[in-house]
């Protein structure tokens, strides 16, 4: 894999009414980020949209010259909402037809009278897509272009993106530390900002937790050089203990 | 409250790099969609976005003429990431300046001596917002226009939204039914896309689970009118009876 030597950045498109319902509680953005930044690749956007071939016509047309790689999750499955290939190929103005590799895949995955139409359906793909393979259940995703499209199923969306690490030209890595303290944010306010005005290529976040009945802060150090990290890192935890704040986790 | 009778729409702008990285959940969408859906409010979109002025001045410049209401989470506590009220006034306009009764709240809820430059930071809005009360932790939300501006710790959020039912004018209210079943999607996939265009105001989602051990889909039927879901489900029950498919759950 080559590495760009510069920031590469990624959106992702959750495509799902049972997301925008609050039927079903996402988790595919916190692996996709998380495996993206290992990548060096950032996620700089999300959007959750609907099952409507409008929205994801206006949202791909819209992210895809805004970002290096798009991530879509959902809708590529055999029913009649599923509607993210056919939208996909609309987007980009490609036919959407049976996909010979898809085809012969699906053909090969379902015992032999059980291809039935709404399994052929998930062969239907972009014109020139290339394929992302599915260890779980046989289904392939697809690549267009810049985008590139998973199913919604969180086990099965896992199974499949180890699978396109050589796909994916990263950039710099995104490093982090954390520090979680014993405060409250406001006493860490100041300071903070402080440290963060002499870092400038150094996001410095704040977060407050609630766990196990205690109150507390995470700080969170994020660069893509480990140095100024390592700098800025010393420097946070020189005034915590200036301040004599405990420091629970570092 | 009035009712309009027609159809409400809603975004929810999830501010926070923490939720970009992966590093955390985001839960406040599964708990703003469904409150806004008792309320008759429908979320059509979500985006989450990072803690970059530009990114949430673009951004709610962009949603908040295409959506009747915006709700933003995060970003307006006392630290220098907290750049959610500075910006929602650069959005609109407005100065950005300490809000009198916010003030009031603050300087109250703090012990003497403990209002601190931080917290003060909490009091300064945009001019002329009105104010989202917090029974949890003091520091106030706003209201500028169609935007409600809402903190990230889940728990706060989660005890600021009933304070805020009388403020949204909700419209048709979308009511659903979910039928769960022991089968693959494409075993379902044509008799529900013949159902589905037969009802064209009523949704039919299809979605597979894996749990305990078992393959199954939930056909979730989703509409504005009781009497369309009622005769949409008795078609549903009646293809399932006759293709022998076992029912887990109605």
């Amino acid at each position: 894999m080559k590495k760009a030597n510069k920031k590469v950045n990624a959106a992702i498109i959750i495509i799902g009414n049972e997301i925008l319902s609050g039927r079903t509680q996402d988790v595919n953005v916190v692996h996709l980020s998380k495996w993206l930044n290992n990548l060096g690749v950032n996620v700089e956007e999300v959007r959750v949209i609907a099952d409507l071939e409008r929205s994801i016509v206006n949202t791909i047309t819209q992210v895809r010259k805004k970002f290096n790689y798009i991530f879509t999750t959902g809708g590529i499955g055999p029913t009649h909402d599923d509607i993210t290939s056919k939208s996909i190929a609309k987007a980009f103005k490609l036919k959407y037809d049976f996909h010979r590799e898809a085809y012969g895949i699906l053909e090969k995955y379902y015992k032999p009278g059980k291809f039935s139409d709404g399994r052929k359906k998930m062969a239907k793909i972009p014109e020139g897509a290339s394929l992302i393979y599915n260890p779980s259940s046989g289904a392939p995703g697809f690549i267009v272009k810049n985008v590139f499209c998973l199913p919604g199923v969180p086990s099965i969306l896992k199974s499949m993106t180890d699978g396109l690490n050589d796909k994916i030209i990263g950039g710099k890595k995104f490093l982090s530390e954390t520090i979680s303290v014993q405060t409250v944010e406001s006493e860490i306010a100041k300071p903070l900002e402080d440290i963060q005005n002499q870092f400038k290529n150094v996001g410095i976040g704040s977060y407050p937790f609630f766990r196990l009945g205690k109150i507390g802060v995470s700080i969170v150090i994020r660069s893509t050089e480990k140095k100024r990290i390592d700098d800025c890192y010393k420097q946070i935890v020189n005034f915590l203990k200036k301040k004599e704040i405990h420091i629970i986790e570092r």
